[in-house]
Parts: structure tokens; C-alpha cells; sequence
């Protein structure tokens, strides 16, 4: 069946997105047919809103639309939280269980994707450490997270400051019939008295 | 954590789409952070294009972004396939199975919505039934899809045009266990000999 022109070229705008597949994306492009003109004229400028008035926080790299974003602005703790990108900001702040200021790297280390400390945001987070006591890393426990983990660790003990790293371990609720080896291993190595 | 503005208003559109939750709709608006400036304005662009080339076909009602629809002009057959919406046309057309015409109700009959036969595409239906020989009711197979193939077939079947429904049982690869009743009984009730 030949394809409308237009429907075909909106679906493949939709297929850019994170986890939409050829499916989905022509499901919402007839979505957006259904859609009155005020809503498409919204949508339009929604996006474009987006794309104009977020910002990179000028202290720690987060998403804002001010100078400052307002985690920076608010939280006054001795502690750095680094990750790797703000969405595990997002991630971290609805745990409720850090009060402290954040760092976003926009990115790992990555050799096998030349992604040097050059690339990431890590001149800014040395210029932040007065009066922190201590940067909890908190990239993704994989091989460039932790790559990541080590060399900030190098770069910021020698001034003074504890880094710490988030646990690894089996997760909450998780099976250890269906953990992974690594995991598993991992999770024995670092056991903790009771 | 106080959202950024913009990004909850583009979720929010996002949000609009079917089957999109806040997360999903969340992570999207994130992503088109991402995206280039050119990418949202072709994005931009393609969302207004659909809303304004696609129409319907004036003999049956699908979309098109021509006066009649690419199916309209090139099938010949003596058989009509009424479905309620655009996306069963692909449906269909994706079997290999059937190669006559389409008619695109844009809805079901339904009391408990108001939509009665003037809201649907129905009149035009019969101004098409002029050389067909077998009109196939193709509406899904729930309250609503069985009460419109009945109101067809009490219209159409005086006018000495055959009215079939598509057949109704067990799905291929599925499950007797898996089944619920009224498929069950239903694909008992039609057995076919062998």
C-alpha cells in the first residue's frame, strides 16, 4: 500500500524518538491528524519552547530555563551528587533520599567512543568543591560509569574531598535466581555485617 | 523537584499521544532537547504538513492527500471492505489477503456515545454499491463493531447486495487455555467441517 507522503514523513520524526518503533510512530502520526489545528499549532510550539528556553545550568549542567537551575539555588549541603546525565537527576530526586547539590556530566568516558574528560562537564565540578565535604559518583554501574567513577575519584581525592560511589548490589525485590553473575558476585563481595 | 516549565508543557503534548504516560512522555521531551534546532523545525514542520494535506478520499472517506485515494484509483474489484477507521485499512492491506475496495466509516455505531448513523460515513457508502457484488464487514468484533455490521447488513441486503462479517474464533498461535469464553464459545458455535 502506498503511504500518504506526509503521514510517512511525521511517523519517521516520531521514529527519532527514544524506544519508538516504525509501529508506534505511524500510530501517533494518525494520532495527530485526529488533533485540531490549535493543538498541532500548540504541540509545534511546545516543541520549539523546549529547544529555546532550556538551558545548561551554569554551575552544575542541568536542564534549566535560568542561569541557575533551581536545585543549585536551594540546596546548601556539603555534598556533590556527579551523574551522568539529568535525567538521573530526575531519578535520584524522587527517591527523596539526597538533599544535597547535584553535578551532570553529559556523558561518560568512553575511549571506544573517544569521549575524553575534555568532552564532559569536569572543569566546572572542580571549580565547586570549596566546602564540600564529600562527591558521591552516582554514573551507571557499567564499564564506562565506572571508568568514569575511577578517574573523577583520582581528580578529586587529592584536594581534600571523600568520593564516594553508590552501592552495588542485588536490587529491592529482585530474585537471585534471575540476578546476573556479575551482580550476584559483586553483591557477595561487598556483603555487610547484620 | 520543581520542573522546567517548558519541558512539562512539551510532556504534556506528548502525553496526548496514545499510549504515552507521563514517563514516556517525559523521557520524549527530553529528547528533543537533544535534538538539533533543524530537527525540531522539520519535526515542527511535519506535524503542521499532516495536519494540512491530509484529507479524506471523497469515495471512501480514507485519508489521502489527494482528491481520491491511491486505493480508490486502482482498485477494480466487485467487493467493498467497510471498516470503521483508517488504521484497519492498513491492517488489512498489511494481510495480502484482500485486494477490492475500502469504505472508512470513522467510527461504530455507539447509544452510549451519541454517535448514530448520521455521524458516520455511511451515506456515501451507498452511492458506491453500483456494480458490487459483496460488501465485507470488517468492524472489530466487540458491542459496538456488532451492532454497526447489523445496521449495515438490514441496509445494504435490500439492495441486493451480498453483506458479509469477517469470521470470528480462535486466533492463530493463540492458546485454547489462553482464550476467553465468549471467543471460546463462539469459535465452537461456527466449527467448520474438515
Amino acid at each position: 500500500m502506498k503511504e500518504i507522503k506526509s503521514i510517512a514523513a511525521l511517523a519517521s520524526r516520531f521514529g527519532t524518538l527514544p524506544g519508538v518503533g516504525r509501529k508506534t510512530a505511524l500510530r501517533y502520526a494518525y494520532a495527530v491528524i485526529d488533533m485540531s489545528e490549535q493543538d498541532v499549532d500548540a504541540f509545534c510550539a511546545a516543541l520549539r519552547e523546549v529547544k529555546s528556553s532550556v538551558k545548561l545550568c551554569a554551575e552544575c549542567g542541568n536542564f534549566t530555563d535560568d542561569e541557575v537551575c533551581e536545585l543549585c539555588k536551594t540546596r546548601h549541603g556539603k555534598q556533590i551528587c556527579v551523574v551522568a546525565y539529568p535525567k538521573d537527576v530526575i531519578a535520584i530526586e524522587k527517591t527523596g533520599a539526597f538533599d544535597g547539590k547535584y553535578h551532570v556530566l553529559h556523558g561518560t568516558l568512553s575511549p571506544m567512543n573517544n569521549r575524553t574528560p575534555d568532552d564532559l562537564n569536569i572543569k566546572s565540578l572542580l571549580g565547586r568543591l570549596n566546602g564540600i565535604d564529600e562527591v558521591i559518583i552516582a554514573t551507571n554501574p557499567d564499564v564506562e560509569g565506572e571508568a568514569t567513577a575511577v578517574y573523577l575519584a583520582r581528580l578529586i581525592k587529592p584536594l581534600g574531598v571523600k568520593v564516594t560511589r553508590i552501592a552495588q548490589g542485588i536490587s529491592m525485590g529482585s530474585e537471585l535466581e534471575y540476578a546476573d553473575a556479575v551482580t550476584l558476585s559483586q553483591a557477595l563481595g561487598r556483603r555487610t555485617a547484620l
